[in-house]
């Protein structure tokens, strides 16, 4: 069978990354068509100027040019109340190492801008891991002795997301109902990820690539990495999961993830709570409460981040609890399986 | 091989079971030698008075005598600084029904006493469940329509703790520094919990069997049932993973956990990812910021509870990641599982 | 003594109101040299759409077109990490009525979409009020029956900043470290506001008049009315009380006061404590350990808001405990203090 | 008019200073009828043993052995149920000197042991100050240099409550529904505190007297003193103010007062809004939503403590709004300050 893919490869120029969602006034990076494959690169969360123990992030970034995500891609015929479909091919590391660093000021056992204190900045120290794609491993050494930890690499974004509603624009540090820093382990490979789309063309960008990261992203930064990935962009006209969609969602083979992202970290479980147990119900027909109940004896709760400036939580559930119920959208998230398939088949 | 076990069964009657951690002026339930393999029946949180879906617990229960726990177990020998080995051998559902329910003003997704709001409760709700302990399922039947779930046994103890530190007395409900109603699914059969010790005998006291439970407990109650369940108590003199511990640890074959339980959930968050750095900066010798690192890419964090009067949020780290280091204890979790296997062998 | 005054009026079409701190992409409503008057007419926070109890705001309100604020305000000669100081001269309600009302998912004491519940929203109710400009009252009449209360005006605006840094734009609702919607009742007339300079020009913009408001704004609006409201511009090059500003300062006759916008509660609250403990040591020149002691034992806490998108604390600590050393960017708020007098007397 | 008063004088002796509200299993310290002034001497919450900048509170006090309270009071005749009113009749402090101080991990802008960091603590500093009684001030010395400042004497108890519910038993320094460790500088003499009787007697005792206390005790403690304190405790049978009462409340001669202490602050500040609105409802017969309304409108907010193990924050709504529906429990505010009156008359 051959299966005509359209495949577009960007690769922005230093100069064309972007800092914000929303916002940039002028042109997307590119325009696509629903179902197209994307190929696009992205550099790591500090610009690619982190490259060594002695490169301090403080002193070799400068705000606010931090965190670059590559987009924004407009995807055609998106309007307000649409849902964008972003289906995750692949993401691989584009160079043979990484880093990670503490960073003054940032971090969840550490003083921040927000959580305000008198104590000096945690001491700022960089990691770099050496990445061997073939072994599908990452090195960490630790700086002070000690055993060292060869970690499996888990790719995924940190940052992906879309233009936020109301004309607002917001740091792709930040994470909320557009997406964005979202942070979570969940968004790699072999994932659906569902946006609201808020302006025309949905304004899609990703970025923060990292080698794997833990759950809440403790220290601040993960294994940060500049990315080869690709994506398949796909529309679901006049709603889609549901209508509008009201924070992001997350499909993989498995399961079904809402996110929520906002303060207090109990404030985003429950956003992402109610959103899986308003999704389970639409999906099964169940009474609201009923929902509740199975998602509170079946839902996991992991989180996503604890460190940036909205908090991310995901609720998890297994598609098998669900049975023939679980499907979203038509069965998007299988057609775009379907079409990273042949895409891999024939690069 | 002859081993020779100790082994006490305790099945409390009903006006011997309890509701506080700390307290209760007079005898523990039972004395036993570190080492013992004690038997213990434990009743449901609603002491066994929910049993249909007319049951409705805020007019068959009784406040404060919810969630009632059964102990308090001394342990002969344990001093306050010591650290307390609790060791989860086998949680078997005692009958073939189990319930969950809505709870006027608790849950996640509600206004509480806490999160006051002007709203009326949410519905009162009752769901029974049938547990097949052969097939290992409970089945979930929706009130109102709509597809029946089944789902697999994932037997744990919500509550389980010894008694608190400074003479304070605290409702079964609270989790907090000395354990009590953590709510979190990681509590099942095959895991060690360590507690430290704040009084002579240490108290240890166990309740709350649920069949399973959903990471947060969004509705606040899991799948509540009375269990038989068997542990085995042993005692780390001197200190143990840590001298004191601050907060309750639990080890499985495969993870080190650390718990957190206070408000906000952040905080619950960074009390047990800071216990997890600590943790794995004393077996690896690491310096404290490179544990903080390797936590950063490698550790997980799971909801505990998002519901009671505490939050919890556990912080776990695969023991793979440690290799040789991953000892804790002298091997305590190893020597229990032997004792464990040698009951259930001769049983 | 005859002092010459710059005095510049604006009235904002319909069409020229602004809902975003930022953006908006084109011209300044007005430019202004440092040291002008500027006359300004505000609209409420419902656009003037409700005007009786059967004006339901979900009903005759759109979203995003809430909360407009008049402005841009570019003052000439304003740079990044300069200061801007803004003095209100006077705030008078346009109108003789005011209104407030609940709003579904709005409020401290209901289900928001942040904090959010299976709740069905609180009942939506509005309320009128009698403002006697003469009195100086305004009239709550409650819709049920019960005493009426006659409360004395005290005028604000709940909305007040400038442009944020790093090209972020966020709607008008939302508070932070440019200002916006702090909704504390200290931003009355005869007090000065400080912002730090995040663009060219400031980018200065007002709205959101309160004929009073409570200390938190619990249901989540004011005694929201339209104001003819006059303030003095004025900038403080290369710094100003702190160079730069990380948040928004106010200063009247009798206090300091720092805030703090962010989420949790204590968050917000420590930011504007951590502002005030470095100010109080800036001008006295206290070490910051002897700065928080004084602060600890002198300083105030009232809450902004605790309803919209970020909470707001405020610091605030009377002039008098810092006796000669309570001067801030060499008396600027005292020379203000002069040109509004100079100007009342002239109108 | 001659006026019977009953009065009791208690210095409990070093050894009689208790650490918890409830527990302790014996006598209480007094029993008194309804309507008995009560003289007592409360040591400060050091316990005395801080004295100069030298003795160190880590060093020189014992944990648990901090913030000693007097009592437990038993009031004769009060039942679960009833309400316990106690008006500050007088509080005095005990010497000519008094202490604050930083401790480690313990104060809002430090790393705690909930909010757990890996900052090194702050420096622990101890300030010694000066009071003078007669003309009604403490005299602040900054460690460092800088300006001395005279701050006037507000004295106030930091810690006032009674034997919680259900059999808990917290340590001193915890706040919650039986009041303890508020810390609110709104507990001064001339108001009367409610508080709901949990166990016969109610068990009422008070402590952590301050000279004076900032908004929220910023750096964790106060100008902690001993004091000389006289109080009036009162009965009001079959419920009082509501019945029963969920959390304190305060009257003065101007305010209605309510608290909430929990976490996170918008909890605390969602706990005593709620009581307020519910409480001006019952008073006025307004529609519960009215109140919300008015109270939106006219309540004050100010934090209490943002640094105990919850936090608390005092809802304020001026008598004067409610008419002549300000009265409380048949005018028990009132009649207590007569007592106090011939009290000190006699005195």
């Amino acid at each position: 069978m051959t299966v005509s893919l359209e495949v577009v490869s960007v690769e922005p120029a230093q100069d064309q990354l972007r800092y914000t969602f929303g916002g940039g006034g002028g042109e997307p990076l590119v325009r696509v068509r629903p179902g197209t494959v994307v190929e696009l690169a992205t550099e790591d969360c500090f610009g690619g100027r982190v490259r060594s123990a002695a490169d301090l992030p403080s002193q070799v970034c400068e705000f606010p040019y931090l965190n670059p995500v590559t987009g924004p891609i407009h995807v055609e015929g998106a309007e307000p109340g649409d849902t964008l479909a972003v289906h995750l091919v692949d993401i691989a590391p584009a160079r043979d190492w990484a880093v990670s660093a503490t960073f003054p000021h940032f971090g969840a056992l550490t003083a921040t801008h927000n959580t305000a204190m008198l104590h000096d900045p945690l001491e700022e120290v960089v990691w770099v891991y050496e990445v061997d794609r073939e072994r599908g491993t990452c090195l960490f050494r630790p700086r002070r002795g000690g055993p060292e930890v060869e970690l499996p690499l888990d790719p995924m974004h940190g940052t992906i997301g879309v233009a936020p509603a109301a004309g607002e624009v917001f740091a792709s540090i930040t994470p909320g109902a557009h997406g964005g820093n979202m942070d979570t382990p969940e968004m790699r490979a072999g994932t659906t990820a569902y946006f609201n789309v808020n302006v025309p063309g949905g304004l899609l960008a990703i970025g923060d690539g990292h080698c794997r990261q833990g759950e809440g992203e403790v220290c601040g930064t993960a294994v940060e990495a500049a990315m080869r990935t690709v994506v398949v962009v796909d529309l679901i006209k006049g709603g889609g999961p549901a209508a509008p969609l009201a924070w992001p969602r997350i499909e993989s083979d498995d399961f079904l993830m809402s996110t929520g992202s906002t303060r207090p970290l109990e404030d985003a479980y429950r956003v992402s709570q109610h959103d899986l147990v308003t999704w389970a119900a639409e999906l099964t027909g169940w009474d609201t409460l009923d929902a509740y109940q199975l998602v509170s004896q079946a839902g996991l709760a992991p989180a996503g981040n604890v460190v940036d400036t909205n908090y991310t939580m995901v609720a998890k559930l297994a598609k098998k609890h669900l049975g023939s119920a679980a499907v979203v959208a038509d069965g998007m998230h299988d057609r775009l399986r379907e079409t990273a398939a042949a895409y891999l088949a024939q690069r």
